[in-house]
């Protein structure tokens, strides 16, 4: 078997500057932990720990005089608030693609639009930008997905709405919810979301495969 | 030679709409014209001409006391000025999702982003899209368009940036746009505002070939 490792391989830019910072806080910071693993990838997760910075999976956990790293994928609005209101430190790692979705969210949420997610719910990345939506989110990993929430939420075609996507979302699968979307959803707005790394390594998956 | 005739073939909604809006006002105004031709089919145009709705090509020379409608294409800021200054009558025939887009670049504009427009910029509906932004305001046929008056402005990737589309605009061309985009702009989000008639209508073209 021959192995091709494709030019997009590697770190994207945003898991790159949050792996950076949390070598910087490491560096600076007497206690820190992640809040998760910062990146999938257990010999760089063991260097943090050999610096003393292991991964914690709730704020709870935080012990006093840490210093937090957000890891890229985000966290919602609540982890801000909590890590505020108990003066947790903490240093925001938060990829910039995905703080763009979480004021588009916001903004878009608080003002009473539903927000449509193309996006896997269970993942972090998810999880942050809903925890950054006001009002109705709903997320959903497939076209045929948000075609059958919709026939079962009919009411939702007529309602201010937008749509975004997780920045690692299918492309195919991204353009076949537009698709639809549009066609269904008499009030949208479409951000297109996927970040550009996402794009060129599936794109290039579909030329080595 | 066989003639195909596409499945999606006809007024798409927004025009029908205006159509029927330009009838409408036929019957009920004693006087109105229609600002440009209402659809590009001489039948109906002069189907209106004959119930005395002719087309006029510019608010100018609009007389007293008569009605206008604005067709589907949309018109900018500066004609509803024009219209409420004078206070001429005005039926508002644009597209809904015509006047998605005049909200998106009217907000942002307002904001000091720089408003990408994937679009001809001597099409009726982009010009009247220039038309509702308050500042810089740049239109593209082509990615490489984009792609040369990037290399030219470096300054603009780093500038606050939203990239929306005509409505008809050519979805491949779209796609290649946006890839580029998301590469070089650095703070961008990108409305995908093509319409879904369009997208069914390239996409049968594509079939039908």
């Amino acid at each position: 078997m021959r192995i091709k490792i494709a030019k997009t391989a590697g770190f994207c830019f945003g898991v790159d500057r949050a792996v950076k910072m949390a070598f910087d806080t490491a560096e600076n910071s007497p206690n820190a932990v992640t809040l998760g693993p910062i990146i999938h990838n257990p010999q760089i997760v063991s260097r943090l720990e050999s610096m003393g910075v292991r991964s914690v999976s709730s704020p709870e956990e935080i012990l006093p005089d840490t210093t937090v790293v957000i890891r890229s994928h985000g966290v919602g609005q609540p982890v801000y608030d909590y890590l505020c209101e108990h003066h947790i430190p903490f240093v925001d790692a938060t990829c910039p693609f995905v703080a763009k979705i979480h004021q588009i969210v916001k903004e878009y949420s608080e003002k009473g639009y539903l927000i449509l997610i193309a996006g896997d719910k269970t993942h972090p990345e998810v999880e942050g930008i809903v925890g950054f939506c006001r009002s109705g989110a709903v997320a959903f990993n497939r076209e045929e997905e948000l075609r059958k929430m919709t026939e079962k939420n009919p009411e939702w075609t007529s309602r201010p709405a937008i749509l975004v996507a997780q920045t690692t979302f299918n492309i195919q699968e991204w353009r076949k919810s537009a698709f639809f979307a549009k066609k269904v959803y008499t009030n949208l707005i479409i951000f297109d979301t996927i970040c550009n790394a996402t794009e060129m390594r599936q794109q290039e998956a579909i030329v080595l495969a």
